[in-house]
């Protein structure tokens, strides 16, 4: 874990050519993978190749990409990648070629037609053969660096970069792992069954073997905050329901106005959305270890109700200026939903959507590695995230207990339709929509 | 990772003391648990606390512990714990506290009785609260070092080490990590939920915080081999059905002859059995690019139905002697079914029960540390697993994309009845059955 307070983005990468080159080797018997098509069909008549129930498939077509509104199933794999050297209209092709796979993908298909020729490499990798569709999205985006890296236009793409896309500053407290963060595109994987969600983004890896490398993955379980009214809000590790106050995808009004790019922006990006990803580090013995007074004081709710300490069950109204009998407040001056509340924060919404994560024992400090890998979206990063997360990286008493030790900002573009491709308005000449390519 | 030829057993083991000591400090609040007692009743009369479906519960009491002879749900999680320097009645009181604990959290229920003090911590952590038994087991078992460690009787057990524990030998191609590897006490939590299976371990080592500290800790996901006849076979990171030929333990023949310790050991043990867990990492990427024909041959089974090469569908029989009209082996003389199978192994077989991992790209190689987290349970590794395990590490085609990184082994005792305890047998002065301590 490195301290950088210059962010990450200007970070020394890593990368070297080996990975790609290797990469590019072993990709020769995957090239041959060829267009990926024909499930715009399949879709339309309702089918599922295996015949499992049409409700363990979230559409993949539309004009949002899946992965933002939809409920957010209870498993994740994310993963960010890192372009090899390559022309624009390269990386155009990998976003069709990731689009069809990934279309496939979600309706319980191979990521590629499957390759009988037992001297070929097989196309698909097989873990996820005869599990059910699983409610599986997939969901792209493109980072900053994709746009320009250390000054340079690496892909001809500067001119098209939105100005929403703006690389987030350093915080107060932040400990970030260059290794773990950014990547020039992301894409987040949420499914019922984490072998769905790992084996997709593994195989769009592997189509792209030689395009592209993958830069860090992230697997997280037990969804956190709801993204819908009909679910219930879960409990992160530290024990507390999570996201009783988020946005929610069915309130469509606060969706436009809070989520969805509109024409504030370049045309490419309408009706898409911006990620933040934040890994979130909770040092677990040192919470487990204090009173649970002090641990409903750190977020102003009720740990067994999930309650305003104003109220007696989990919806009911957060008075920030309630006081007790001797004049205190009765959610303290730094409890977390105070600070986070959207009454300080010139009424400014979030749509989030994290999972917990655990991974190792740390060898060095004997310490576990556990934590909440926040996913947020929102129409721009600049008015909502950034003076939010200023505001609780200075002031939520939260802080005492949790490390921000990766970050990563991407760009979603719309959705696709069938026969179009994610990021299809990136790459024409003219200005139009990603819809309409 | 570091290249250990003499096994993990005698390697520097990096706990500190500090570790201990901090965890002491902050074990004050949670050391008045008390007895954790009274789920026998619950259990008796069929009920959970929550109202969920009974079949979701999984009876913790029993002649044998759960979680070997179960079916084998889709999420582990499994932790190494090292002692602290104590007497030996510490450690029963640890295994008391413990038993009643797991049983407690079995049921849905929390570790301990809720603690509304506010000046304390609260007892169970609450993550897993509103959640289903999601049919968790937990198992706990004692390592070698727990007997003796560096020639010393630590607790004064030495006298009751099976000779069946007998550390591991190093097998070719080990690349074991000790901070992976071995520890005094294992507790497998198995659940359909992993964020139940992650709290039990963590509300375990809360409970004894000061007594034990976690060595090391790995999650898993899509378990591999089937335990029951009546579960599908499933398939492992490499895309292949993974325990077609699995022992299955409603074969109650087998799992006498070769799960179930007899006899022939201590008394604390009948009715118990050996674990041996592996971590063993898959090169993705190379396996990724190998040809069909390669990775069938390396199994000697069809990548799409499982079938041997020697069949057309899975369960057809393993003909090791079948040639082709050349006159050439089907099933290579290197595939890893001909090299594990039990006639290559004076017939004698485990029932295995492992899962599926993924954690972090190795930011020094680029490469997805992501494999088979394998776990085996027999009636003596001696003549089991090691003669097995190297045979496999000498011969099998395998071996080219996989590296085993870590390696522990526990005695796991049998159940423990109600009012009783996990390990009681090795506390009694007389010889006595554990199950009637």
């Amino acid at each position: 874990m490195t301290d950088s307070t210059e962010g990450c983005n200007g970070a020394a990468r890593r990368l070297t050519r080996r990975r790609f080159l290797a990469g590019a080797a072993a990709a020769a018997g995957a090239a041959t993978v060829g267009p990926v098509l024909g499930t715009g069909s399949a879709l339309a008549a309702g089918l599922d190749p295996r015949g499992s129930r049409s409700s363990d498939m979230v559409p993949f077509f539309g004009r949002h990409q899946a992965g933002i509104a939809t409920a957010a199933p209870n498993y994740l794999c994310f993963a960010a990648f890192d372009l090899a050297p390559q022309r624009k209209s390269d990386i155009r092709d990998l976003m069709r070629l990731w689009t069809g796979a990934a279309a496939r993908m979600t309706t319980g298909q191979p990521a590629g037609e499957p390759n009988t020729a037992e001297s070929r490499a097989p196309i698909d990798t097989g873990e996820a053969q005869g599990l059910p569709p699983s409610r599986l999205t997939i969901t792209f985006g493109f980072g900053p660096t994709m746009f320009e890296l250390d000054g340079e236009d690496r892909f001809g793409l500067r001119s098209k970069m939105p100005a929403a896309l703006q690389p987030l500053p350093a915080f107060e407290g932040d400990q970030l792992e260059p290794d773990r963060s950014d990547g020039d595109i992301c894409v987040q994987a949420c499914a019922d069954d984490p072998q769905v969600a790992f084996h997709a983004v593994r195989n769009l890896g592997r189509l792209a073997l030689g395009s592209v490398a993958m830069r860090w993955q992230q697997l997280g379980f037990g969804r956190t905050a709801s993204t819908t009214r009909r679910q219930e809000t879960a409990r992160n590790l530290m024990g507390f329901k999570d996201g009783t106050d988020n946005l929610r995808s069915d309130d469509l009004k606060g969706m436009q106005r809070f989520v969805w790019a509109g024409a504030e922006g370049p045309k490419w990006m309408e009706a898409g959305s911006y990620l933040v990803a934040r890994r979130i580090e909770i040092s677990i013995d040192q919470w487990d270890g204090s009173a649970l007074r002090e641990q409903e004081h750190t977020f102003g709710r009720r740990k067994s109700t999930g309650a305003p300490l104003t109220g007696t069950s989990e919806y009911d109204p957060v008075d920030l200026k309630a006081v007790d009998a001797s004049g205190k407040l009765i959610i303290p001056a730094d409890a977390h939903i105070r600070i986070a509340a959207p009454s300080n924060n010139e009424s400014r919404r979030i749509l989030r959507r994290g999972y917990s994560f655990s991974e190792r024992v740390d060898p060095s400090t004997g310490l576990l590695d556990a934590g909440l890998f926040f996913i947020c979206f929102q129409r721009d990063p600049r008015t909502q995230f950034v003076p939010l997360q200023r505001n609780l990286s200075r002031h939520d008493h939260l802080n005492r207990y949790t490390t921000h030790t990766a970050s990563a900002l991407f760009a979603v573009p719309p959705g696709a339709r069938p026969g179009g491709f994610v990021g299809a308005g990136l790459f024409v000449r003219q200005r139009g929509s990603a819809f309409e390519p």
